[in-house]
């Protein structure tokens, strides 16, 4: 056991202890399509101590084989079984849901997902029958789509959303994210969904169940305050912040949304472990 | 000057004194295809006493010509002149502003207007150059063109939105409205847009300088609180909500914004002048 102190000075976590750790994927294993230097390496000490691993992203575009082939291209070695997507999240969410017909506005992997689970995809001439509205990021998004999602949660479908993330980095710059989709859903009929992904609890124990392990057990790592550190926050788990990603300093220091421990990148993990 | 007692009882208004008056058009003077029995008989009485008259919509999508052809079918003549739209409304509050390159997020009678002033008008592959992002109902909507307006605003366009209303009561149900839009860009860059439809004062000070009158001098008769009501309690104009449109009396009667007076039908202003 070590106790370290964090880039704010605080002194902080138990890294010994753990039995789990939970990593985000986009801005603290890779970046794009760049691996953070040294990811591989602190994965592989980690596994080499017998800790769980799991891979958690908010993105629910993916499918758990896409981001192990992607991870496996960056030598970085996750089986489908430790990568958890929102998307998978949410097909696990609506698990104990009765079986009914589901109108998606999101990708393929989305749809992929909760199709898997038993649901009846919708397509929009049949929205309006949907018992459920699932919600996602949607990189072919039209007014068709939202007004077929809207008569149907107006019609009392049961809205749930893979994640809430506003927006999107890219090279390009922000991009609107699901959170941006579902806000024009919430203006329009004035329902809010239950959101699976990042910070919610839902998502936090569906990965907890998977590690087989407690709370107490577990860390979070992730570059994102309001998704990553919350979702260690709502559900108990302990939480780092590495600042390979979104999350610079400054806002770190003016947020009040505050991590158990401060690293520049996943790779200072190995140092203290 | 009379003075007469509104529907929930209150004593109220000195109709005879205006010389002017603001109609709402749907759910005021028809709804939908189907004008608003008397409507007609009560803008002739109006007409022929001599009092100004202005047709204010937050509706971006029809020109004026349309909306004078439309009522003009149902007996009622209104010139262009007399039909203030909020794509008109937009351009006219442009009107002092640099001139340069807009992306427009809505309609056709949106991007008339606009380009009318002397704006240039560009496509999605231009929309980083804009320096106005100008958004209203769009009901061919795409990721593409909100990903455009989002990456234009974080460029600094100046974000200029014709009216937000988060939905549109149809037949079918409530649709997306210009609001759900502007909701999903703003979301996306945390970027709030100069609202100029009701019930911001823009739309008004246009509405009172093409009368040609003082706001006290005017009255906006609408059937929505939160546009029509407001507008006239934001620009210190006279108000009457009619219950012909989407307001029902359990609304009025909980809600904070309470017009001068409430009358079942725009038809019982004969009854007033």
């Amino acid at each position: 056991m070590v106790s370290v102190t964090d880039t704010r000075g605080n002194t902080s976590l138990k890294m010994l202890n753990f039995k789990g750790f939970i990593f985000d994927l986009d801005g603290c294993i890779f970046r794009g399509d760049r691996p953070i230097p040294g990811a591989r390496e602190t994965l592989d000490a980690i596994r080499a101590r017998g800790i769980r691993l799991l891979f958690l992203t908010n993105n629910s575009t993916g499918t758990p084989q896409q981001y192990s082939e992607k991870l496996a291209a960056m030598g970085i070695r996750a089986s489908t079984d430790e990568i958890l997507t929102s998307a998978v999240a949410t097909a696990a969410y609506m698990h104990q849901m009765e079986r009914g017909g589901a109108f998606i506005v999101g990708e393929k992997a989305l749809e992929t997902a909760v199709e898997g689970e038993g649901f009846t995809i919708l397509g929009e001439n049949r929205a309006t029958e949907a018992k459920y509205v699932v919600c996602g990021l949607d990189r072919e998004v039209t007014y068709e789509k939202l007004k077929a999602a809207s008569l149907a949660l107006e019609r009392g479908a049961r809205f749930i959303a893979s994640n809430a993330d506003p927006s999107l980095p890219t090279e390009e710059g922000y991009l609107p994210g699901a959170g941006a989709i579902i806000s024009a859903l919430v203006a329009t009929t004035k329902i809010k969904p239950e959101i699976v992904g990042k910070p919610s609890r839902r998502i936090m124990k569906i990965a907890l169940r998977r590690l087989g392990l407690k709370a107490e057990e577990v860390v979070i790592v992730g570059d994102v305050l309001e998704t990553d550190i919350k979702a260690g926050k709502n559900s108990g788990v302990h939480t780092v912040l590495v600042l390979t990603g979104v999350t610079k300093r400054e806002q770190l220091i003016a947020s009040n949304i505050q991590p158990d421990l401060t690293l520049d990148s996943v790779a200072d993990i190995m140092k203290l472990i």
